[in-house]
């Protein structure tokens, strides 16, 4: 079989070791290169194979028929360019083209939030990879959104905790084992992290006029993401599940269950998993949700590889262990 | 110096084996006895010293002016009952005595949250001391309720995660090291939990009508709460830390600080840590507070010590290191 | 295809559960039958699929062409005749079988430590699946025993570190979460662990006389074990890693590396890693050895299942991703 | 009481801020001044004060009547000639004075292992305080070593594993939390550490002609140093741990106990806790010793204090809880 050539801007951070993970399983694709920037010429274990990081520059980026940027934000639209002047489709897992927080004067893309808008992504030459906390949220949303059961006017609460990859493989002495362990932080406060644009933007594109107040936490774990939501609603659904499970009826990806996720249930899994609540005791009606993702994987990695195999014309799933 | 006798119903558990520590470096107070229900007769290092854990029932209720009860919720009533009429003191750590989560029929006490309610503790003969995450929420809430400021009508989220010396010593395959390591978990959904029937019962006597949802979380730590507020306010306070600087002048076991609290910055200390925010990008006015305290500590041994001080006469930092 | 059916004794422990997920991604296996002893009837998520255990005494044992036994040590045995009588073949995961620490009159069977002893597991009804330390051990010692290179009565040394998965999935309160974070500590002192017993005699059954030491430790970790080993040898080879490289020539499941493994290179994998090195600044030559496994997969799951399709006339590698 | 000023090189550092810590809670001591390299300018919280670093070069060596220098290896000496030359005495952390590791050309100055060489400190203006796994490893072996207890041409094995604060606040890729979770790493392979040749050199001074094999590990905790070690003795004391209770009687920092210690009995505290064993099943007789510390108290900041107080002629213990 004919396999599809793929290469790795940013291949040495956290995410970038993810895709070339998984592109290595992958049955119709490989690896046409890998590069870093300040790791180029560090090699590193991928699979059974041994590879050399690339410098950036260097990236032979026309052997590739797509490539994944994982550069940091603010460098990575710079590249998506180059590579789309070299013939390459661009999955881009930075912020630089997504909405709410995009680059002056980047171009308008696809934002590849899969379940919600795979025929927009299926056509595109450049997807905008939606950050990990925003995916959590967003899938969540979205089903309310979408019923317009999201009270008007109202304020959606979203409490959300992430393993330490999250921010990162730089070395930051704030992120070493000795200072994570036995902690816990907020950080971003008064609702200025980046994915807080990037979700109101989407959700207004939804159709709801809420308001957002997102508060990101840092957990000692390596990975995963746990979002705790609130929503005002304009009435409670009968059976409070069925919109989420009406919406997401047949997908691959999506876990709706009446037990509340924990990291655990998702973690190395390309998966969403969510319950939600009525909340009692307050007199207007609200849900909780509780949502649980890789930030890796359905946060990153996995659901840019779910994007590519769409651009490419594949089969979603491929490459992706449910 | 004559010291006074003390006794610890409960002494196995965390929050017990966390009182007789701090009994042991009180200069006014000597351990009269160490009772336990399960683990009666087993050893336990406290300090330089090794106790032998009595049985509840064999307990000398007598031998103590004052008894700490951090017996479970729904036993200890009736253990504090049979202390008094043995002529002791009581500051019991359950939720039997509490606001909004008492037992049927058990008697009104002061509710110990102490930089709160100190001339009604100090008075009593009996104090219900609050349960951990109402104690950051609420201290975190007092100043703002005081100055009439949270807006009426609205609603307060709190979200909170807890180390998991929270869920007591019991031995429960889902708090095993390879089940709680590198998870996160929400827990009570709903708005269920009995401590937030407690916080409404509290927040309502200090005059507000605002609803309540608290939703807790487990944490991958062994000790430490953090809490996440959102508040709507009548308006934003011109200085925003000033509610709290103004009612927490001079305590000595509250920290009103710029940056954001982290559970590092409380472990093993009797303080509450407190920052406040200004939500951005909402059309109505918010603040965001974070707050951590050690469940252990000011969550429960420690706020216990300072009642017990306050009821026994005695300073009420004594035996307890800023 | 027909699918061989299998059926698993202590399904519901750390062991048993890994069982479970390679028996459902296994090509050709299916599962008959779970049973669980004090947690029969509770119900698991393996894979996409929600299974309730059965009563051990309730297991169809003739139902499957094979029964792994992950029963604790000393009640596994008679469970391992049962399913014999009823037709069945078994692996059995306790120590009742294994050589230095079976039960008194149990019969003697294959050792299954799959890369040294595969033709006579390949023939056997019933297998003895060495224990978690002995197998990392013993895979490392191995190719030094077979080639004379160990001194005649020497001491040999082992220190190895293990993961809490090893100490099973009972709730005990030495093994919260609370207890074991931030600590580590060594058991069974003075040489008297049942693994002790197990390598000395495996060891002696490879020709070598030496002395054995072993000390295990207890990690902050789930899973994993790393063993030191410190080998006084006749003559250092001249390439180091030439016995282990030559006797593992080919072999899937076994890694030889220049670098030191360690845990992260092994998790989730049925693999031994190792290296070793000459020992610097003494007297007499030594070589210092450092093994890595996952304790739960070659050292327990994994290694079983290989014993199982060699028992079953499969490849031995089916259902194992290297 | 008149306090003595004391300064800090390399105050920014783990065993840096340790020893802030320690002095700003001594009865006799003051702050002169807290000198860091990169961090320069940084503020840090040292309990209740908030402190800025100095620059090392413009640190007021003058001003204190004695210096600790927790500089790097290779740096430091240089600095104790300067803080000499200014008048101060000395504690230097770093391994440049230390006996078998020591720069070429540095002074001879006492081995500050305390309770071994308390007189030789006592009279000193230069103290070199011994490394964190040498600390351990010597307590633990002074005792057999001065009793002549060590089989004569023995080969003692030491391993022993560290906290990731034994590495340093450097912000380095392999330290960070994601990296160090859930794994356990050998390193220094092949006997090559430096505190090796530390053990080493001061063991031959008690005189044992021993060889040594240490090995160090990292573990996933942010403090504590457990050490295994297992000797060959000339013969099995009739009291196994009669060497250390006669050694260390009345010892206020040594713990000798039946019970095997773990780093949680030690951790934030100044204190070795050590048992031992007769080792079963091996034809010469050995035992195993298990000794713990904390690497940042006892292993460094804590022995640098007692050390610092018998320079100054101070009682050993002042600012040091037991």
């Amino acid at each position: 079989m004919h396999k599809v050539p793929i290469g790795v801007l940013g291949a040495s951070g956290y995410a970038g070791r993810e895709l070339l993970a998984l592109i290595g399983r992958h049955p119709a694709m490989t690896l046409a290169f890998a590069a870093a920037g300040t790791r180029r010429g560090e090699r590193a274990e991928v699979g059974d194979r041994v590879i050399t990081f690339a410098a950036t520059e260097d990236a032979p980026l026309g052997d590739a028929a797509l490539v994944f940027s994982a550069l940091p934000h603010g460098e990575s639209a710079a590249w998506v360019g180059s590579a789309r002047a070299a013939g390459a489709k661009v999955v881009d897992l930075s912020s630089d083209l997504r909405p709410g927080t995009g680059l002056a004067g980047a171009p308008a893309v696809p934002y590849g939030l899969t379940e919600v808008a795979r025929d927009a992504v299926r056509g595109a030459d450049v997807v905008a990879n939606p950050g990990c906390y925003a995916t959590a949220a967003l899938l969540a949303l979205a089903p309310l959104a979408a019923r317009g059961l999201i009270a008007p006017g109202a304020t959606v609460t979203i409490n959300a905790a992430s393993g330490v990859t999250g921010a990162g493989f730089t070395p930051r002495r704030d992120l070493l084992f000795a200072e994570v362990a036995e902690d816990f932080r907020a950080y971003a406060l008064g609702n200025t992290h980046r994915h807080a644009s990037e979700m109101r933007a989407v959700l207004a594109s939804f159709g709801s006029d809420a308001d957002l107040v997102f508060t990101p936490h840092l957990l000692p774990v390596a990975r995963g993401i746990l979002a705790t939501i609130l929503v005002p609603v304009a009435e409670l659904p009968h059976d409070v599940l069925a919109p989420w499970r009406e919406q997401y009826a047949g997908e691959p990806f999506i876990e709706i269950t009446d037990e509340a996720p924990s990291l655990r249930d998702v973690t190395r899994r390309n998966v969403m998993r969510l319950t939600a609540r009525p909340v009692a005791g307050v007199r207007r009606p609200m849900l909780q949700i509780i949502a649980a993702i890789d930030n890796l994987m359905k946060g990153a990695a996995g659901q840019a590889m779910q994007n590519a195999n769409l651009v490419l014309g594949l089969d979603e799933t491929m490459g992706l262990p449910s």
